[in-house]
């Protein structure tokens, strides 16, 4: 505004007025073939790890390389806690079954459920573009509230930026969350062991579709509606089982591949899928099949996926599918000592394929 | 990128591809001037309060009123936390002083340390533009994670989106912290009274004018730097001296004037300021004069002030005056019964002017 004033021009992208000084930080090697960020180094997949592991780790040090999971885990006067953040761009900002108001709270809530805490505190920072609808503002801030006292948990601090028309899209949130810890449970992807059997709560594959089909304005014959919820209470149902759950995950960017391969690299163990149990929606299947898409690297945020002991995963898998939102879950596969750190699925026909870590990300902005 | 590729158009600003439900959601009264967010709803002023006030405050309910503070004060497993979280669109990005790396540490660090605790952990979240060098991107990092080490702050967890060129501007922060607050403390703008001293932590405008110089390109003689640094020790030496301190607040957008106008609304007191006991530097001086700016409006970034009990003041003032970014602190004022709810600056020629909460913020994307 000051600059329109005063009828200067913006600075350009990259080119800031006080020349960063670039001295002591060489590009490390892997990044010199993106000098420059692409949309896929925020996909979740082996570009977004390249950032964390070249540029974010190297950066911040130390504790942050715990911070690999969906969220740390910290003590703090003598509490555990998890804490997370995450920033939510999705475009639409409304799409079937959801907005980025629900996301914002669920897609934290669910990082802080994937160490077995149940959310009870979150901030949110608002980025708006100038022009946006106050109204509309309004509308994505009444879902944001009632997904979070949906999840229990209660939004106690916030801020506002505002940035010129241009250099924003509407409305971006970022929301971090606070959660404790129960006693007793140790839940991160480095538990995964061969044995443990690998469950998912239910049909994968909503969430990037619903996006996708209104983005594109594509029809797939039914509505498709993200899966867009909150997964604390489903977790909860798991550890009144048993406290010795393995590993959680929410596979949202990436999907299910990603999560598998994450937890496969992270425990240095192989992971072996029935490609035939994993739950696909007919929808999701056939808008996959005209798209040119594998279901398995379509986003969900109202999944999880769970590593758990042998002699648990019957139990475990019936409070579950006790839970409204485990009713379709299912036993997918296995963890084995075979192929460690990757992820292998025995197809329909009887062979075996690999499924790889994605590089970027099918869809951009699905969160 | 999708929709690029398709051929199709991004949707615009406000225009959602799924129309978001409005029915149920009035536009509150005082919003129905502004049918569209300004940039001055992120100036940190009043129009930034009534965005809080109609729209987040009825949306999020409860707990939220308590964090009209800079943090948020929470009881967790029997600990006393500070929550706070902060997203930084300052433009450009690196200026004399500090970079947005620094910025997004330091002003965290900075509300967390408002509330009596020293920052322990950190999230961040990046928004990164398409297109933004990695390079860049490395630097801003790393003047992330050495603004972190030198407030003792761990940065534990983070996220990173990338958006479309033209839909962000490089490089977008958002940082939460997590403190302990000591036992004993009691920090809050609601604490203010009648006979409290006002004491500033040293010379005020320097960020704001720091930003001004280089975005407008405007020489003022000497080189005038951002005071961005960690206020976290110096909180700790006043706390040496007495737990009983009842106000700090670092003054960011909206400068003094806003702190001090926040302070006197949420406690229900007058304040009373000497105007020419306010430290404010030449150069600060000099470039408010050309560019027609009052100093106790323009942003500070290493800067605080505080409400202590009189019989407290003398040795707290000692006390700041003997660490290094407190060493121009100066009393300024003190808190009366009179004018309740108003800020009221003495004149150097011994008159009287309102000090009134600014509506907006003189120079938008200063943090």
């Amino acid at each position: 505004m000051a600059d329109t004033l005063s009828g200067l021009q913006a600075p350009a992208v990259g080119a800031p007025a006080v020349a960063p000084d670039l001295r002591g930080w060489t590009c490390p090697l892997p990044l010199r073939d993106h000098p420059r960020v692409v949309m896929g180094h925020g996909g979740g997949g082996a570009m977004s790890a390249e950032l964390v592991e070249h540029i974010f780790l190297p950066a911040f040090g130390g504790r942050t390389a715990a911070a690999l999971g969906d969220s740390a885990a910290l003590s703090v006067g003598g509490a555990r806690l998890a804490f997370s953040t995450d920033s939510f761009v999705v475009r639409p900002l409304f799409f079937p079954g959801g907005s980025i108001g629900d996301l914002a709270v669920n897609g934290t809530v669910n990082d802080l459920a994937m160490s077995g805490a149940r959310a009870a505190y979150l901030s949110c920072g608002f980025i708006l573009e100038e022009g946006v609808e106050t109204a509309l503002l309004g509308r994505v801030a009444q879902a944001l509230g009632e997904a979070a006292r949906a999840a229990g948990a209660e939004v106690v601090t916030g801020d506002t930026k505002v940035v010129e028309s241009g250099h924003g899209d509407g409305v971006y949130i970022n929301t971090s969350g606070i959660g404790l810890i129960p006693p007793g449970v140790d839940i991160r992807p480095q538990r995964a062991e061969p044995g443990d059997v690998v469950i998912v709560s239910g049909e994968i594959g909503l969430h990037g579709v619903a996006i996708m089909s209104v983005r594109e304005g594509l029809e797939f014959g039914v509505e498709v509606r993200s899966d867009c919820a909150a997964l604390g209470g489903l977790v909860e149902a798991m550890l009144a089982v048993t406290l010795d759950l393995h590993v959680l995950r929410d596979p949202t960017r990436g999907g299910l591949a990603a999560s598998l391969n994450e937890i496969a690299s992270a425990a240095g163990v192989g992971v072996l899928i029935q490609e035939r149990a994993v739950p696909v929606p007919e929808q999701v299947a056939n808008a996959c099949a005209i798209l040119g898409l594998d279901p398995m690297y379509v986003a969900n945020e109202g999944k999880l996926v769970a590593f758990v002991p042998r002699e648990h995963a019957e139990a475990v898998l019936a409070a579950m599918r006790a839970h409204p939102l485990g009713a379709r879950a299912a036993v997918i596969g296995e963890c084995v000592p075979d192929h460690p750190g990757m992820v292998v699925a025995r197809t329909a026909f009887g062979g075996t394929r690999v499924v790889d870590l994605p590089l970027g990300e099918q869809l951009p902005r699905i969160c």
